[in-house]
């Protein structure tokens, strides 16, 4: 049975290994359907010819006529702007992947949970700030969400193991996602006050994006997969943990009530839980470096400082007061990390912002789209204000 | 629904324990048809009367009057003698644990697999001497085995998420065992010369008997789940491997061919895969120590030495060689420990009397019970000549 994909967010870091798997299997296998990019027309050309793929669509309106000449002869079908880029998540595909990052991303996220079938969630955003509505439009149309991220890609598997019974999840009694601990794990907190940007980026196991990287040396990083852990997986915040874990190995665990604690482990490859999510409820070939636990040696586990990373408490206050709290918290962060990139905020300084906007804004009800993008850019305003206010301090 | 149970050996360990889990879950869970003991008259009595048994077995003809007085009053059915074994473990039930131990628990193993249903397998000398009759038996009556040995419960469980497909062993990379490494994990080889049965029998994780004490110490039992695995998981011997793990906290793990490891974890108690065995497909809580990795801090893992320990490579052999040589292989070394215990072979020895009775038996062929049974003897007569001679030479 050939599966026919859409790839939303194709020239990304997600997106590229998702085609790199799909031209790696056998003939037959994957038929692609749409591919989606921001403005990387040559990358997305190339693509489009490799898998054959009968659309090919750029985010940006002003790239079309660059696009329709790199496809010139090819008989791909091309399109751009915005609403092209819901029209390709909309157009029938059997398995779509959602890579799209940041709020951009949510309209194409929710047409292709509205046609059904499977989607694989790279989109962090959307889980954390639109959490109750990509729910909502993923069980009204029967869709399936595959988590992409290395540590909810491990829950998953692990959760395989869950068992029948009327209630599969009544014998989950936790749900650990592991934490590299950032660069910062071991530093004492006086330091931490005048960390870098530099020194900020420079992640000890994944390599990663800029804002990303600062999210894991806050820890903030954990707070969001935390809060994406609460939406996809039905269990109570509380039963949701976090275990810090510096060779990034085992990914995430799932402890039983007879005791068994189910891991997913792997090298840290995004390729692995792309492929997983790909072959899925199959499994598929993916050319990554072998676990090798005794070239390792040893696996280390400690419990997360609260004190040194505020990010997590701030995560369960947010996930507590509901969808609106943890859209003000993403935002402000993203605002608060942009300002500490400039150099115009200290690194202690984003978790403060965060709180402080949590505080003021506290927790309105969003539970349609219109109204979390209006929270969204109020969380933003607020938290450009609050680090004025410390800087001017 | 209601699972009516039988328990083979239910006043050893594994059969207490099976008691425990039965006797702590909630009404209307489990039924107990049969309860079967070799001599515990007390023992098995009380269990009986605790759980409403409906037959009570005694292996010891000669306990029979005693079990009548012990269940007088009872309505309690009750039987004694080796064909009454059989006859109760061939009684219908849903479920049968099998942990009579040694080849005196044959019979009553094939009798539960020849009337269908799920037999949990405790019985390491089923598979190791017997596997291919055993496996034949289940696969013609439609029985599903399940493994009860920590080490083979942890990879069926891990094998719950290998997924779909028409092969779905094919993306099965790799099956690992672990091994705490036993008590001399870390002592020079000139020292395991004078190793004495006090210190061999010292395990530092698990609490077991003698016999499997000092298996865990020469790690020949490492090498006997090697041959169980073979037969319970359809993957070729060089697809499982051996890691030695001290902790003895991951019991098993399963490689597949996208990156993704999937393991179980858990404190070293044999609640929990009786528990896993005993509601499968479904799970049942089991009052065990939680798992706590923050509270170990470190896992570490170590490649076995096959130097100071002879033991897997001469399992591997065996299983190479067939059915016959690991009967060979497991008489033999019970005998050579059964000399060890008594101080009359050396502990390296152990390991020299297997090969060599390897050596001189050769491969024989042996597909039926009464074949299996001839060899075996043969072996231990061999295994103590060879002895003899060494401790003469």
């Amino acid at each position: 049975m050939t599966r026919s994909i859409t790839i939303l967010g194709c020239t990304g870091s997600v997106g590229r290994s998702t085609v790199a798997l799909i031209d790696a299997a056998a003939p037959g296998t994957f038929r692609v359907e749409a591919l989606v990019a921001n403005r990387d027309v040559a990358g997305l050309a190339a693509q489009a010819r490799r898998l054959g793929a009968r659309l090919a669509v750029v985010a940006d309106a002003s790239c079309l006529a660059a696009l329709r000449d790199a496809l010139a002869g090819s008989g791909i079908e091309t399109a751009a702007g915005p609403e092209a880029v819901v029209d390709a998540a909309a157009r029938p595909a059997d398995w779509t992947m959602a890579a799209i990052v940041g709020s951009a991303g949510l309209p194409a996220t929710l047409a292709a949970l509205r046609r059904g079938g499977v989607v694989a969630i790279a989109n962090k955003e959307a889980l954390v700030c639109a959490g109750e509505i990509v729910l909502a439009v993923a069980r009204a149309a029967g869709a399936t969400l595959l988590p992409v991220d290395s540590e909810h890609n491990a829950i998953f598997q692990a959760l395989e193991a869950r068992g029948g019974g009327t209630d599969p999840y009544a014998t989950v009694e936790k749900i650990v996602l592991t934490a590299s601990g950032g660069p910062f794990r071991t530093m004492p907190l006086e330091q931490m006050a005048a960390v870098t940007p530099e020194a900020a980026v420079k992640h000890p196991v994944w390599s990663m994006g800029a804002k990303i990287s600062v999210d894991s040396a806050t820890m903030m990083n954990k707070g969001l997969e935390l809060i994406e852990a609460v939406r996809l997986f039905p269990v109570p915040e509380d039963r949701v943990e976090v275990l810090v874990h510096p060779q990034s190995t085992v990914h995430g665990l799932v402890h039983y009530s007879d005791g068994s604690v189910m891991a997913q482990l792997g090298s840290p490859d995004m390729r692995t839980p792309i492929a997983h999510a790909l072959a899925w409820p199959a499994r598929m070939a993916a050319a990554v470096p072998k676990l090798d636990l005794v070239g390792l040696g040893r696996l280390d586990f400690f419990a997360p400082d609260p004190v040194r990373f505020p990010a997590l408490r701030l995560a369960r206050e947010a996930l507590r007061a509901g969808c609106g709290a943890t859209t003000i918290l993403n935002a402000a962060n993203e605002v608060a990390v942009g300002l500490f990139l400039d150099r115009r905020l200290g690194f202690l300084d984003i978790a403060v912002v965060v709180e402080e906007a949590l505080a003021r804004l506290g927790a309105p009800a969003a539970s349609e789209l219109g109204a979390i993008l209006a929270l969204d850019a109020a969380a933003r305003d607020e938290a450009a204000r609050i680090a004025a206010e410390r800087v001017a301090a």
